[in-house]
């Protein structure tokens, strides 16, 4: 069997080995007979083929399956595809019936097929490792629902807030990610199969009992775009780019939080690594290769998206490149998400050191320079008689409810005794509009979150 | 007005010079007036500050944005952004009043909510825009709805199919990006006024009244999340990335289609370019700056991924960086479609070059080989006659259908007369299901298209 | 003057403003000025045109120059770029002998060479500020040069080392990239003038002495190649991108130092910002947006890639993109450099913290491991041996040099009583191989940084 | 042997699974083991360990070689990486004496010098890849070194120029690639070994003698940049980056230039494929696909500078991420290289077609402004006049040759009988300075690069 009836000769070995895809399209073995079967029934239904060589080829796809899945089918690179493969060895077994597979079809429909049910698959896998993140995060924002952080901005400490809130922004972060990768699972819900090479087939194919058969729920509409069409490739990886984003920003905030100048938490033993020389080490290597593997979907991004830069209709070879870089794309975001979610879950919490650190370094400013305001003095003026009053307590090195209201009135006059009833507590709790880090909010917040995770759209 | 009243001495002019952002983020002026109306119309409602000031407050803005678009708006690039430039100039107009404005809100929100507001604005345009391009393919595919010309793949003549067909393809890859503006869209309507810094705000504001003034369909829900979530810039950007991969493709076909050897198209004289030395030259400038520009919106997809990858919570100055990558981003897809829809709507399509194209070069080839498939020939071997029955025309220079009967009886017995009934036009036919070139699918699609453009989604 | 001699309509207002390049190709009126002098001074001396033609012209093109540069030029976007407007003004000012300047060039090796001069220029400027930034970071280094602190590995404390030999690491990063900026400049520094539009001229022009004139030390020796060539724009941008990537780890680690948590430096007031609402913050703004503008910078690398990918030769209108990429790299670049340098050479060293953080955690155990294979043990079972130990004064909680001798021996025997004088000091004296960081080690290194500073090289 | 001394428990399989490189720095075992026995027989002379000791390591670790690359050696990827696997195997196979390898050494510089000495290699081997395209484009030029063709800006027909001509403008390219490499190479060529894990270390090492001995030139001088510096990664990357964009270009010129509607080149039978479904297609998969890697080139080139961003002093875990995309970018471009150099030189030339396209469209109207020039028209008023005179010929379907001489003199009466003389070989001969087309020039630019292909540099 080949491909080179019109060809003076060979292939050379070095062009050869170039085209050759088998050594990654193997991966879509499992799709390509799934849609081969559903190809070769729908042929028979319609007539095309016989009914008993129908029977005969998906016998023989579900024992090559078989031969894939025990290790005992050997994979040929210089039959040049997954597809070409499976196509070889069919014939092999049951000869010239086997020949008829590729009746009313073109391998550029069928890859794309393939590509699609691989991706469908993947999308669910991938919401599902997010939402087993988003469990390891709401399970230590629950554990720890009182705690009091401080804030950030710029890295300098800004505003106390709940460590759960703070905490629940991934969960925020991540619930988008899943949404667009269920919008994205949408587009890629459409089947390519009966396109052909270009332009459609000459026989009577029923393409939605194929779609049905192979779980689409739409068809596609113009046969030149569904084999040139990788939009969905790039949907996937772009929105994983994000998600790996959003990784990238959590792992950072562990990696700080476990220095021993911060010491906000420390990694379970059985997550961290150790050093081939510093026998005192202990290293945080999954939130670091979490975080260094966010270039790698980037990467990726760039890849397809500048393979599929100014190619004419319809398919091109370039697009052979799509799959390894998906490929990776998968994987890299399925092992971080499960290598990080465990390692969230454990998190040890030093909880002490969290709440000391949110007493410091005049974090409730705002609240009084709020305090002000509702005196009825303008913010900005407000503003900068708490910008004075703060230099002039560091300059004494005192913490501002150790100043003196004497001193506070020299900064105002409007200044009274109950400034010093603002304290860590009344801040959190005066945040209490939606989105704010009250605590009562942020409970509501962790009803929400544990709902979502439970709620029927699981 | 100064926000270093800690501060023991001035800001170094380098340092000003590089952290102001007024050159750019002026552009938000609209939208940072807009919400600070909101703003102060929530304040007033809900107590915070008296109505009369709420009034005069509103009454300035409106006069400030007045100023600004009669240019006689003085911005000063020392005031650091546009936010503190419209605060200066309202304390400037009406004194310690204007310093209430900045109450029980923060830069950080208000930034959040300026950027929300300007993506917002320009999705709608960029949905606009692409259905201005596909009205325009659509227009010369309707003008061409019978034409035949090469399907291509590898840019190597394939399949007939019709031109039309080959247009709607484009159609289908942009309704596929409006559905994904569409989606981030979705995502962008959420607003982040009364996250505060950070935490929230300790005043009794109603974010609600707040949403509905600015037509947001949502609030934000965590206050952390609101003020360092930029995933909307990236979605954007990311959207737009692939609409100009689709776009370098159409454009990358115009300019091979223009060519002297291809000569398919020719493009109106009011969208092509001369040249500085040759006389001759009639250039495709249009669509090679288009295809060109593809770069630069991937690029600013690379520029927002790595500035937001690895940032602590919450706001970080990096984050400054996320509007330049976005302004070029909607100003490069604007301005692109914009300048291609005319192109592509006053394109000249040399209908005789185009079907004289689709005569040659055994792009029959498929369907002789369907043509033994349903005499009962599986669909490999099938393959294999035709590769050598076209490699025995091309060695004896005659077109498949100039060969005799008798020697494609050579190749193989179930040839007959019938063979030579395959035309452009039966072949065309043939591929009738949905999706496919027939005449009567591309006359649907073409239906659809229009009903598309006209509908209710419109 | 037009070149739409062959057309039969004015060109669409929206493709003129699509494909106008004036707003930002003005800015090499310099370069293109001076390339035009050059040019027409040889097309003198070759007899193309009389001595007098040509000294009105360069006459003209010196008052053309001192109107831009006054402001009173009138820069007319619909002349299409800065070619077009000077010859313009040229023949406006001196009628048919201004339209002699354009003989014997195109616009492609016109363009091609004013890009080359601006980015000789732009390399010449890139590396005096390099070396701006590397004079600040010799200037802390010495002032601080016995200063210890923690060495991190995966932000853990590792070993102890100089804080000056920590800032000396990024005077190497640096040192290599002045390298690759000069290599660049090596391969940037060839004239293309004299290639025509692509194929060379039909006059006897003297390419030697044009690039004699515009100080280029090498002529092209392809005219397709000279005109197509956009090598130089992304190796410069590629070279900025490893900068400012170096720019990100330094960065990273003053915002990191900077936090109330690490606490070892503190930038000086005059390159801090505050905040808008939290009157005691002060922010690391210029740290942050260098930080953050890394992105841009690798965005406008992806971008350039991107746009010159499969080009066909010679020159294709999308290279027209290869400037505004260039421009704000070199822009950011040189921005970001210049703020930079004196925030570092501004820096306040908190001696007293860093040394304080250089006690702690075990930063010894490595040296107590060497001492143990230094009495023969083997390294990896010294490793384990220490590790244990490092275990057990966790567990007690005590440092290292507080745990009793006879505890040393229960882990080992071979410990004796001199392992207590292993110190800071002895760890960090027995380090001086080369390039370690021995105070002897660091000293020297830090004379060959002044030496290379202050060399011929400079 | 383990790293988890002090840990309290075994590192969870998902961590593990997770944080191991063995199934891809394994790749790196010839180089980790002549850096290991390097690094021995240094320890040896130097006394730090006993010469027999040295000499039974150097002993198995040549053998453990052995084991490897008859493929015996079983690789544990519990064992984490390759450092640890060859370690393990070692002490397996002679017990504690082997446990002294990692004496004086870290994985930090001891990885650091692996990833240099396969670099290294890796730069020899494209810099030979490079060449072999050289000569394969050489070759092709030389075999055609009369044939004139159609030179093109913005794909359009604009002057004559010689294929050879076109041809080795990408000579030119590669030979600035294989510059970029070289030097890229002088900045791979230094050692980091001797830097241990951060600060250098305690023993008495020779880095002098371990340089020698691996064949580097040079010793890093600061061990803090040693273990953190990924730049020649980077650069290799960027390079490689480079050479693509190249090869882009080429191939896209080999696949349109492979149409049937321009038909300059066919690709022999041995470099094209067929297709699975259209018997008559011959399609340029290699070119496709070279073409198509060029994206992938760039995406790692993205993942590399992104993963190193912002990266703390001194090694991150983040930093294993250099690692799979450095191979695959090697990989990419040796077998790019490989595939494309024989393709290139097995084209077959359609001398007739190319030379016959070369005849039309007015390419020589240049020429005739220029003969205008040369009578004393300013250029622009020459320009314009040939402008409507092609305008003119176009309009009545005429050739410019095919014109009367009186119709000529209607546009200009300075033109006479001799511009029937302007033909494709004046033109192409007129073009004779340096890096012209003119014949002359092109034979000595031929012989330029075979002397630059068979000189000493080779």
């Amino acid at each position: 069997m080949t491909l080179r009836g019109r060809f003076g000769k060979e292939m050379d070995d070095r062009a050869k080995a170039y085209t050759a895809s088998t050594h990654f399209d193997r991966r879509l073995y499992k799709h390509d007979i799934a849609s081969s079967i559903a190809h070769v029934r729908m042929l028979a239904k319609q007539g095309i083929i016989p009914e008993k060589d129908a029977e005969l080829i998906i016998m023989s796809l579900i024992s090559i399956r078989e031969e894939i899945e025990q290790g005992s089918f050997e994979f040929k690179e210089e039959l040049e595809d997954i597809h070409m493969n499976i196509e070889a060895r069919l014939v092999e077994k049951i000869g010239e019936v086997g020949a008829k597979l590729h009746t009313a079809r073109s391998r550029n429909d069928q890859v794309a097929t393939d590509m699609r049910l691989f991706t469908k698959e993947a999308i669910s896998e991938t919401v599902t490792g997010i939402k087993d993140l988003q469990r390891a995060l709401l399970h230590v924002a629950e554990d720890n629902k009182r705690l009091v952080m401080p804030g950030y901005t710029h890295m300098q400490r800004a505003q106390p807030v709940l460590f759960a809130h703070h905490l629940l922004a991934y969960f925020e972060m991540f619930q988008r990610d899943i949404e667009r990768f269920e919008q994205c699972y949408q587009r890629t819900d459409v089947m390519p199969l009966g396109s052909g090479a270009l332009a459609g087939v000459t026989y009577p194919i029923d393409r939605d009992f194929l779609a049905k058969e192979l779980g689409f729920s739409k068809v596609s509409t113009n046969s030149m775009d569904a084999v040139s069409d990788r939009d969905f490739v790039i949907e996937y990886i772009a929105a994983a780019g994000l998600t790996m984003m959003h990784i990238s920003r959590l792992t950072e905030e562990i990696i700080i939080w476990s220095t021993a100048e911060f010491g906000f938490v420390e990694i379970d033993d059985a997550f961290a690594t150790g050093s081939s020389i510093m026998p005192q080490k202990k290293n945080p290597d999954v939130a670091e290769l979490a975080r260094g593997k966010t270039g790698r979907v980037y990467g990726h991004l760039m890849s397809a998206l500048t393979t599929m830069k100014s190619l004419p209709l319809s398919y091109d070879r370039d697009m052979q490149e799509d799959k390894e870089c998906l490929f990776d794309a998968v994987d890299t975001l399925l092992s971080t998400l499960e290598a990080l979610a465990p390692t969230v879950a454990t998190l040890r919490v030093k909880a002490d050191r969290i709440s000391r650190a949110a007493e410091t370094d005049y974090m409730l400013a705002t609240d009084i320079a709020d305090y002000l305001v509702k005196k009825g003095i303008p913010f900005r003026q407000a503003h900068t008689i708490v910008s004075n009053l703060v230099r002039y307590a560091t300059d004494i090195g005192k913490a501002l409810h150790d100043v003196d209201l004497i001193d506070y009135r020299r900064f105002c006059p409007d200044f009274e005794n109950d400034v010093k009833s603002i304290t860590l507590e009344s801040s959190l709790a005066a945040r209490n509009c939606t989105g704010g880090t009250a605590p009562e909010e942020v409970e509501k917040a962790l009803a929400a979150a544990r709902k979502t995770l439970n709620g029927k759209k699981d």
